[in-house]
């Protein structure tokens, strides 16, 4: 027993000699006033008596909770800690530590407020009425490390039922920054997108929404292959996000392993974590792309994908050209909560990824296809994009 | 259309002659990263990849989520808008500005961090299912503006479900500094505890809590008066809560209207914002004590009840006697968290009450018999006294 439990409020725990450890002690965030505190008038005004003129004007004018709340400003970082970084079913506590890293990224590098949830139920049902019943007090729902498929019906049905934006981040966060990749590398490879072949390694959350981003960016041919291999109209007993899969992507409905997916094609963006052979990399097309994303272990090693294609790009921050999530989502939230947006139309997608991927077009390199994860540009460049492309496609709401 | 839509986040609403409305422009709280994001080797360490040592700790070990994330420090403050300050049923919108008055008090005065959840549904049902599937995500849960009688089995629902402190604080913040004033009273005026009637005015929620923390504290003799008079174990379709309250107080089971109640009585603790008539007042003993804490309008003017007894407190900050939630909850809270609490027992909110009272012990007087509501002595005491009782109750975890 501490001699004064007070203070601190929590002692620290035992395990501070790991410095990352030591770095989480009590967590990531915190919450401040905005407002002083100072007086009774201060308490006054901000609390009670005074609060009530703001509760009773929102009740009067319900969209003034935007402007006299946090909630407009302010995003759920909601999980079930079903697929927690490449880590797998950690369930909703191990989960948190992930999320306060989404909320405080989101803060510093989109000035958007954030609170991370974790929720104790991993049914679909369940999940979707619980944000359901949170609505009014966001602006906004970032879906986290929840597992394939079943992030694909909750944030489906949740965008459906909500008025406020759901973006499942694994999904189009990543699908926003690869679009973004590709689209330099193959300027930078003299290709043009209606005439490319890319071939995706993993039909998973990432896997799923890059395919899509892909065939609303309008690349010319989609191959996805996932653990057996090429998916095609005609493979028995597709669940339905493959189902989908199969009728945007595989046009000349080839069926066979990644070496087959790979033959002719000029770009390959790797999502599963597999390992690919240096034999199947040798059926790429001349001056390929290669985006290796797994974390930590590349599908295949930087060096070796160097020796089969022009531009290699990794989600590690230790290699150049870095995928990495970072850079889309606060800008995202940004650019959404500022026009107030319904939703997030594919065509924010695709316009934030045009804004990232001009942000370095004047300096295009094989090592240089992406800002870095630290490029202060990167969310008021996105935010723009994706308000104007939200008023573009009647979403805005001011 | 602004010519910038993203710079401010969120243009200023047109309503900023009003002073409180102005001070409540984009809400009064945000969030705040505690560790740097100034280059790589932060992103890396609070972020991916470095954040997925945190996880797999916790994962092996659940109890660290109290360490190495806010969680531990940290309150939900949940409410379904049914019962917002004296105002009603404003729905869970217009709550929202109450909530980020409690969460940024309670950061303020008791170092607690917190976060407004205003929810979508008066289901009892989905209220305490939803608030159960965040457990994974706060260290506790604060219940506010939710209509009686609704709001007991809210809150006796979730505290059996859940194993972190659940606290309804109309009802117990309101208990725990009503006892605390009262127990000064008494001195004052050379009471005993035991020996003294006390009538309750009012059988909402902090009717009900009120006569619960006194019949704890011991108080000899408990009235309560309702729309319909005294409640009293022979009338006829009382609710629940009321039966309940039948058993503890009334014990010569009066029946009749306030007048009936107040002959003879030491105190009387108005909380129902009904009148209270004179005549009624001059039935009391001499050396009287009442609290009229109906707000802004107490049940009888300050002036008035001072001629009909010696200690007159209020709800209102413009008179002596503030009897005012923000002494409560901070401390209670900071108290339940620093020994990780699996709930607040009633000798928890006693105890609270205890330390509240001692503050002022040695300089009481008609005028002062409670700290003002910046007191900053006060959430410090409450939360050492209630960290002790918690011991001493078997529900403090550490």
């Amino acid at each position: 027993m501490p001699a004064d439990p007070i203070d601190p409020l929590r002692p620290s725990p035992p395990h501070d000699d790991d410095p990352v450890l030591a770095l989480h002690e009590r967590g990531k965030m915190e919450v401040r006033s905005t407002v002083p505190l100072a007086d009774r008038d201060d308490l006054t005004a901000a609390y009670t008596p005074g609060v009530a003129t703001v509760c009773e004007a929102i009740a009067a004018e319900p969209d003034l909770l935007y402007d006299y709340t946090w909630v407009g400003g302010c995003v759920a970082v909601v999980t079930d800690g079903t697929s927690v970084l490449g880590l797998g079913d950690l369930g909703p506590r191990a989960a948190m530590p992930v999320m306060e890293g989404k909320v405080i990224v989101l803060k510093e590098f989109g000035g958007v407020d954030a609170v991370p949830l974790c929720l104790d139920t991993t049914d679909v049902d369940e999940i979707v009425e619980t944000v359901a019943r949170l609505e009014p007090s966001f602006g906004g729902i970032n879906l986290e490390d929840i597992s394939a498929p079943r992030c694909f019906e909750i944030e489906t049905r949740l965008q459906q039922r909500l008025s406020i934006p759901v973006f499942h981040d694994d999904q189009h966060g990543t699908a926003i920054v690869v679009l973004a990749a590709l689209v330099n590398a193959l300027t930078l490879t003299g290709r043009q997108v209606l005439d490319t072949t890319v071939v995706i390694s993993g039909a998973g959350a990432a896997g799923v929404a890059v395919a899509r981003i892909l065939h609303e960016a309008g690349v010319g041919e989609i191959r996805v292959v996932d653990r057996q291999g090429l998916i095609h109209a005609e493979r028995p007993d597709l669940p339905l996000h493959k189902a989908e899969l199969a009728a945007l992507t595989n046009r000349a409905g080839l069926q066979g392993d990644i070496a087959t997916a790979l033959r002719g094609a000029d770009a390959l963006v790797g999502l599963s974590g597999a390992t690919i052979g240096e034999r199947a990399l040798a059926g790429m097309n001349r001056d390929a792309i290669i985006f290796a994303m797994a974390n930590p272990r590349p599908e295949v090693a930087p060096e070796v994908a160097a020796a089969h294609a022009r531009v290699v790009a990794t989600g590690r921050g230790d290699y150049p050209n870095q995928i990495n999530n970072v850079l889309a989502f606060p800008g995202v939230f940004r650019g959404a909560l500022a026009v107030r947006a319904s939703r997030i139309t594919p065509g924010m997608n695709v316009a934030a990824a045009r804004a990232l991927a001009d942000l370095v077009a004047d300096r295009l390199a094989p090592d240089f296809i992406i800002p870095t994860a630290l490029d202060r540009r990167v969310a008021p460049a996105i935010a723009a994009a994706v308000a104007d492309q939200a008023r573009r496609d009647g979403v805005a709401r001011r």
